[in-house]
């Protein structure tokens, strides 16, 4: 639910400023300089750092945690000589959809972390991809990208030997990936909800698959916008991504592909869970009638003859006043009398298929 | 609900005439001109102010607040020289479709200002954009649009030195940007009826979940016309929308696909309450007929067996009669018969997980 | 529904026969010539007349109404040289789809007037549209082109002026707006139900309900087609559609798009309507329940303490037979057990929220 | 329901081997020769008359009845010199989509001749057109054609003056149309059924428009596929077709169309109809419902009062043990409490709206 | 359910490993050469047999059946010289989507081969196309392909003489007919449910009908992948796919439409199936408060008269209190004040038609 207010209309485009109502996050740059041979880090990289690194031969990839000091990503801005203020306000605002721009000597893409399907938590990550470099923007200070720098650093494998479209396809790549954790997480939560929904039906439990499915709607939305952008990386004419590249970013799609047709599956499954709700809850009420009309059926016509025979009628004054008291065998004529009803009744039912 | 009339099958296209049973609002026209170093300002303009800034170099901006009188609209359409009669009639009848019509040397373009998103009201803004004026009108005498007015006057940012096609951009940004205070109070409503169907289902909240989801319906019509719309000037070829405009028309078209992106969470959501409230209304009335159950299969034996012995069967005409009446423990025997009646059906319910 | 029979399978083609089971109407001929300075008019016109008018330079607006006279038809055709036999069948079956079909030399036009939404009445509108002329039949023997012969013969505005294909858009244009007074008076009714509904929920007003919105259905795949068949006029590449005409037929298929809005609209009105009844026969069915388990909950224990005390034990014959009943508090004693069970019963009433 | 059973996976393709488990009919070759001016008829056409015709010019309709004798078919193969193997065994296996294949000198044309839409029976029709002979193909031994052959014998009407083309034509002409008789059938079950569900709803009359909609929607599948397969037909590039066939495959595409409209037309009815079915089962268990507790709400109160009465508190221990039973009124002070009950609880009902 | 895990985010692309939790079989090489004339085979191929017969001119058909010996796979590839890593990993992960790649000098092709439908099983079939061999990996260690092989080595028919493509084509065919089984199975499940549930409907076939659908809707979605996949084959403009093959492509494109289309005719069952139960369900629960309330409607009354006259007020002491019971006829009157109430009762049922 967004609770972060929008800009008012009206407002001017391209405003670098925090969305009221955001929390902001201290910022940290980090640059990494690799090419095929060697590699140097900078963990809290400064503006005199970029400056350095930003006409040396190789590939730049500038890492920017948190956005809480927009001066940085100005005076960086400013450095990198220009991106398009929109773009800026896009990585600002950090609600732009999951999109690809094409600004002929950049690339803008958005893309989005979700780190919590359930709660539905996730946060933006801006990439500008240029020629020689690769400028990656996230909201929050936790380090995302570790495992990441850990591969470019170990310089096995291709990865430090490409450009900084197959760190950007390694980047998508991850976003993606990170789907699959939450997905399978997801699938025991519905496993569970199914187990527990065979055990005992429960109102609560659909409240919670409704809220689950709602996610998933969500979800599967999120996910056809980045399916959407990475044809849009692919059809991308500029020679910002190599051939090579488009490969593996090819195999990133099909990832995110393989994604939603998990999504598909638990959608089904939790449709078909409501379903299987509603129609055992439907059975349970037909039970509850059944007993119900069965007992009523029974005792009424029972009742109604003890109370024929609790009735005052003065014997003494006629005989035809209620004879069947004064009988000999008058008590056990009248509980005869109920066991047949009974059995007529048990019998009826039974044709009926009741029980 | 439309309840102006529209005019009958068979008049003539392009007449000029409010619609029978619209509430027209005074005309007022406002001429901006302004190049990128200076800017001059007419309130309540006049036709000769027109005249006098018709040919002068700058962007000419001629705001018309509302369509009481139509002769102005037809004296200033004289003067521009000419749009086309359909177009005005559009402007006058204020209920075309979201459109961009291009007439080459002009481009007609019909956008709406949603203004309550609850009751549903809206008002058609009219554009013309010519090389080097822009021609808005809108329906009622309200005034919209003065902070866009500040925005130029500060002369601040590109604003003042971009042409008539970057004016045309704020206006519609400005239109798109509207939907957002909507769509959050919207969702402070459905989150509203959230918490108070979950303490207490109503159905009068459906009924106010029904209401609010077919606005919700014609909303995403109308934001998906906008979308298109935009995407049509996008794809715009003649000269009069300039590539610097464009990429700002593109971010518009971004802002359009995050409201209807938020509309569509707000849909899944008054969805998905309306089928909690639906189950839990299901579950209410299978407690309830649990309950009748229960009672009823529990007093009905007791209230037979209490009916059996309230019978007259004289007892002292024989022993077969009720001898129970006449037990040393008669009492405490029926008492107890009732209480082991009582414990078996509980223990049936039990067995069956009726509570 | 269809009542007139379909042609056996297997008849030839192009064969000029009115359908089994259809009523025919007296054919008449009208005869309209005209060119941007003066006109003439027949009003019975013979087939000497069109021969005279036939090469005659202006436009020639043939208007037939009433097919009973089929040889007519066929001599028109003989005379006007000649159109496709399909499309002659098509004017006489009276059934074809809403369609464009290009000849070449003339255009074959199919579009519906509809009379009656509501029971759904409507009927074939045939146009040939050719250089100098236009052919237009209609069914029956109604004369619905008053109006459009009226503005013709006034002579003011562009009509008289323009050629053939403006008067096909006239004629379309009429067909188009012919559906808003239907739309309106559905409005209406939808509104009545809406009213009605929301009084006293009754379910004869849902049937009413669900024909309105098969009909709407209807409607709305009508509607569709005719704004497909504009569409294909628009993309028509001969020369018989002018550029001059192009932009009145696309303020009529905006005014398509306004019609299938409207239906669009209501239709969402009415689903919600259905849904708002089912929701409130479902309260309905809750309350009565309600009221039902309340009192059978609390008046069955009462009255199974009067039968309890009902019972004829013999309190003389022991102590432990009904000793309350000879309680010299015995009877207030029973009615205080009564008063007491009756206010548990309310308080669990209360913490259950049933009132 | 498929009770053929389908060759086993990894058989060769192009087998000609009868489905096990399909009714074969004996075969019967028809052998029609005409150009514009004569005709001449073989009704059982032998291999050799094949052979003596094959080299005449002029149009030449060979027409199989009944898949028997496979032997045969190879053998026109054979002479007919040579259909591709695949397109074949589509012939004989009889399960073939509705299609067009292009084999470039011959067109296969896959349709199906549906014979009943309720039990739904179909029988498929395979056509090879070249350019100077049609051979079809009809699995049963019924004579579908014998209208088609005499409106060629009759030699009325351009029939015999066209080509292989327009026979085919034809041939899909009366496929096509024969949907009407059968929708005409379906429209007379749904108005049926219409009727007797507003008499008496019955759960039964939902099952069989349940069924009635299955068949609707598998109708609606089929018809789909052969408007896509004319359009296949008239997007052909070949020279097989000619421009002056192409109208009147048009025209039966036209047919289609009226057909999927009269089936949607159908549908929406049968959805209504079970819509209406299931809202008037709901109002009938309301007054049901509402029946059982006014009743039952009248006489607990009642029944509860009389109990009271019944109880045998000894009035002689006590002035306070039911001194109303002493009471010189107390009888009729019964009566008028229970009577007053009564009118309360009317009046309930009444301000409750449920009578 | 997947409860393989995925490969952690961030991990490199084109890893070979097994995924954790999948179970892997052992590894065995199967190599047939052909051309026209002759065959050679070995069943369990060694690397030194594919290096003997890799370049010798006719067919390679290498085909690998399980994969745990991973360290093969990748000599294989160093013979073969080279597959893309990120195929590679597609083949050994075994969850990739049904598609074709097209990597220029050969096309990787990913299909899969439903083993049960109703349980949802299903392997990957990998497969690599180059211009003289093709590499089929499939993951289990069952023997798929063995009627193909047989095929292969009885010579007849074209199979031999053909290409790699061709090949390819056999297995993709193979795997769309091995749908054709599990389909019927489907169809007798089903068919068997309905009569189930037209005996007795009972809540449990609704769960196992929603299970059904739900693997439906899965068959759906794979089938919709395969025809898909097979039309990317088509599409394909290397050299690769002999237009020969294409034709028997085209075939096999036919066979996945059938086996969509009877799919879809078990959904439409399954779907009516289910609203003919729920319906049926409806109908029995109106049943039995039908009869609950004619019981309770009837005895209600007569308990309520003999509970009158079962008071206890004192005859004796007034006149007015309950005479009847000392009437010569009380008891009499009283049963037939009984009847005369049942006898009304009946009647309004009857006018009411409730039975």
């Amino acid at each position: 639910m967004p609770f972060e207010t929008f800009p008012p209309p009206g407002s001017p485009p391209g405003l670098l400023e925090h969305p009221t109502g955001r929390e902001t996050h201290p910022s940290r740059l980090r640059l990494i300089w690799y090419n095929a041979d060697s590699l140097e880090e900078k963990d809290d990289a400064t503006l005199a750092d970029v400056e350095a690194y930003k006409n040396r031969p190789g590939v730049k990839w500038l890492h920017l945690e948190g956005l809480q000091d927009l001066t940085l990503l100005e005076n960086l801005n400013a450095i990198l000589c220009c991106f398009h203020p929109l773009a800026l306000e896009d990585v600002v605002e950090g609600r732009a959809p999951v999109k690809v721009d094409d600004y002929s000597n950049y690339i803008f893409i958005v893309n989005r972390l979700v780190t919590d399907l359930v709660e539905y938590n996730d946060e933006q990550i801006s990439l500008f991809l240029g020629h020689d470099y690769l400028f990656s923007i996230q909201e929050t200070h936790t380090d995302h990208f570790t495992i990441l720098r850990e591969r470019l650093r170990r310089g096995s494998g291709q990865f430090q030997s490409q450009g900084p479209d197959y760190l950007t396809y390694t980047i998508i790549d991850f976003l993606v990936d990170s789907w699959f954790p939450l997905l399978e997480n997801f699938g025991e939560l519905i496993e569970d909800l199914e187990d527990r929904l065979l055990v005992q039906p429960d109102g609560k439990l659909t409240i919670e698959l409704q809220t689950l499915r709602r996610q998933m709607l969500r979800g599967r939305r999120l996910l056809w916008q980045v399916r959407e952008s990475i044809n849009n990386l692919l059809d991308n004419e500029g020679s910002l991504i190599h051939e090579h590249t488009r490969i593996y970013l090819r195999d990133c799609q099909d990832h995110a592909f393989q994604a939603i047709d998990l999504l598909e599956n638990y959608r089904d499954i939790a449709s078909s869970l409501i379903d299987i709700y509603l129609s055992s809850i439907n059975n349970r009420l037909n039970e509850v009638m059944k007993v119900l009309t069965i007992i009523a059926t029974i005792f009424m016509p029972l009742t109604f003859i003890a109370g024929v025979y609790g009735m005052n009628f003065k014997t003494e004054l006629s005989p035809w006043n209620m004879p069947e008291l004064s009988w000999y065998y008058g008590y056990p004529f009248s509980l005869a009398l109920m066991v047949g009803v009974t059995i007529i009744m048990l019998f009826y039912f039974k044709s009926k298929k009741w029980f």
